[in-house]
């Protein structure tokens, strides 16, 4: 079985204003959709980044494919860095997105092979992770601060503004009938940390049980993230990248009981070994779009395992291929053990038959495949691509997006 | 697909009295041969140790592996789990066949299930581990002090007596004529350890290119270890596991430059994050038969390149079946950069089909498949399973057959 041709599809999907610590997300978020046709008529899909540096990475590889046996991941790796050779290494100091585009190329390839092997075998792509020791898949609510959205050329809002800890609750309560989420994650670092603290104080309040974490991205002090732990002991089941770096995350650890986690810090497998000798945090999070594809994500477990460290996983604004591709990975994962991260509350729109699925108490169940188990919706690729050509967004600035909401904001890391 | 029977068949093959710091080994070896069959009319195959704790293990697991999806690897683990709840962790301070039971069935079974889906699909094993980074695996020679056999009940001698540096430089330009090993591994902790400098040394004049290494399991203390080091120092590859315990590692790593490696300390994946902290080795031998089978191997593969260790490969005294699984592991393992240790030119029976594979400069091609792509000598298999009833032996203990030979010996750790 051969490779014999690759189509990358950019594709536009429309956004609402949802806040972090770098600015705010653009009108639209950009993905790119992979499809990987062989000899023997099959077709592997995957969905990656759509921004920029990733687009061109996924474009220059596509054609060198061509013949590659869709079981040698080996050979796969090979060529993309033979292709991309400025690619590795995390220096980037942007969104992961731009990171290391030799992992995400790598990962977004992956995905597609091994549905193209789960198609020829009539397997769920989980089988060829090892098999599912979970089959529903629970996903936390994610909340956001967010601008009510200005410019509705591309799509509606979506539950206008919320920059106080109340609109914060109102947001999670309209998730929690909506979805059934049993856990929130609150991207942080927006507001004033007191207003933050307040928010999780307040969700706590109104959700008595559920798991409550905060994701600041950086945006702390050390002293600061030491007093919004202190503040929330008890409260939240971990901090996520309260500060920035390995060392500053040390430093808290080393501070509080409360554990921390990382998407920011920890994304490359010699850092796990650098944060193990630090104690720098206790939870890896998990994303099969930059750890080396599904097998990598395996591969994180069971290193976070014999390290004892956490499992979660993260999420960057995305469809219904990495959707499935994610609880692929959790199914097979055992010891992610919390609920996962999702933005896709917060688009309206998907690229697979079949529609949107439905979350039941937060949860969805793995595709039963063959393979991701999941089939394009061409009519609406085409209709996100047109989208795509339309929107004069190529990249993902949040920062600059920013400026349109508030003229005099300045990025600052960290900011308080 | 479901697995029907599965079928454990101990036998026994004529050994020589290859000796040791702990003994010599007895008149004959034992293995446990697996078929395991599946309703799809496919029968996948194993080889693990058959001494008594591992033999039980297997024949206690293998009629509740009925209904098994051979997909399952993590349902397989969890019914293996359940079967022998006594028998994980390293604890047993006896050989590494009867150590971590569990992680010891578990491998048995997974390569005997990994037969399975590579045959099903029609691919070699090594594909279904990602692909093969190199299709020719180096084996090292590996040369043992010896007695003269005493007992040919069972089969003839190898090479008669091998107790002096100079026979032992014979012993090797012998496997050199017949195998043509380009490096040579020298099981220690026999001799006086200058006489086994001296074996070294005159290894380096005789074969003045071919990357040497010794092992002495444990029987020196960190102060002999240093001098050892010294002497060959700028002699070896590497000095596998001199001193006995992870301390000690540890403490004679501190001292020394010459990297050191294991698979005495080093046996679980939770002990590489204990040696990376301690900086105790610096190569971790790798072994389908107890690191969690081929996965598990790929796996350490994985972790020591984040843990910025070296990867070579173990052997115990086997046959085709475990040489075939150890070539696709090579195969698929890309950081396996040392020749690979193996036993099997000290035996001369094979219950695979064809015979004996041939090695051509130390090397051997690895398998095309399916699967692990050998096929059972039946009558081969019914031969060494009379053998093994007729044998006495039902364990191993090299220390017990050594009194044989030395009648005051008595077993010491450290013994320099």
């Amino acid at each position: 079985m051969r490779i014999t041709e690759v189509i990358i599809t950019p594709i536009a999907i429309p956004d609402v204003p949802l806040a972090n610590t770098k600015g705010v997300h653009p009108s639209v978020f950009l993905r790119a959709i992979i499809e990987v046709k062989t000899d023997t008529g099959i077709t592997g899909l995957g969905e990656a980044y759509g921004a920029k540096r990733t687009l061109t990475g996924l474009q220059t590889v596509a054609p060198l494919l061509e013949g590659l046996d869709p079981y040698d991941l080996r050979a796969l790796r090979r060529r993309i860095e033979t292709a991309l050779p400025d690619g590795g290494g995390v220096n980037a100091p942007t969104a992961l997105a731009d990171h290391k585009v030799v992992d995400v190329v790598y990962s977004a390839f992956e995905i597609a092979l091994l549905d193209i092997r789960g198609k020829e075998v009539g397997r769920p792509l989980y089988d060829l992770l090892g098999g599912a020791v979970r089959k529903t898949i629970p996903f936390g609510g994610y909340l956001f601060y967010k601008f009510a959205k200005q410019d509705m050329t591309f799509g509606p809002d979506i539950m206008g503004e919320v920059m106080t800890p109340d609109a914060l609750v109102d947001q999670a309560k309209q998730f929690s009938k909506d979805y059934g989420f049993r856990s929130w994650k609150l991207k942080g670092g927006v507001l004033e940390p007191d207003l933050e603290i307040e928010t999780m104080l307040k969700l706590r309040e109104t959700f008595p049980d559920h798991p409550l974490r905060i994701d600041p991205m950086g945006a702390w002090t050390v002293p600061t993230a030491k007093r919004v732990a202190d503040a929330l002991d008890g409260v939240l089941e971990y901090l996520e990248d309260p500060c920035r770096g390995m060392d500053a995350m040390a430093e808290l650890s080393a501070l509080i009981d409360m554990p921390l986690a990382t998407n920011l810090v920890v994304v490359e497998f010699e850092q796990i070994i650098e944060a193990v000798k630090k104690d720098a945090v206790q939870i890896v999070l998990s994303d099969h779009h930059y750890w080396r594809g599904a097998t990598g994500a395996v591969h994180l477990g069971e290193i976070c395992r014999a390290a004892n460290l956490g499992v979660s996983m993260h999420s960057n604004s995305h469809l219904g291929i990495s959707l499935a591709a994610m609880c692929h990975v959790a199914a097979a994962t055992p010891n992610l053990t919390f609920d996962c991260d999702t933005h896709y509350p917060w688009s309206s729109k998907e690229i697979i038959k079949g529609g949107r699925p439905t979350f039941k108490n937060g949860t969805l169940q793995v595709p039963d495949g063959p393979g991701l188990g999941v089939e394009l919706d061409h009519e609406s690729i085409a209709e996100l691509h047109t989208l795509y050509n339309k929107a004069m967004v190529k990249d993902r600035d949040d920062t600059d997006e920013m400026l349109k909401y508030v003229p005099n904001y300045e990025r600052k890391v960290p900011r308080w």
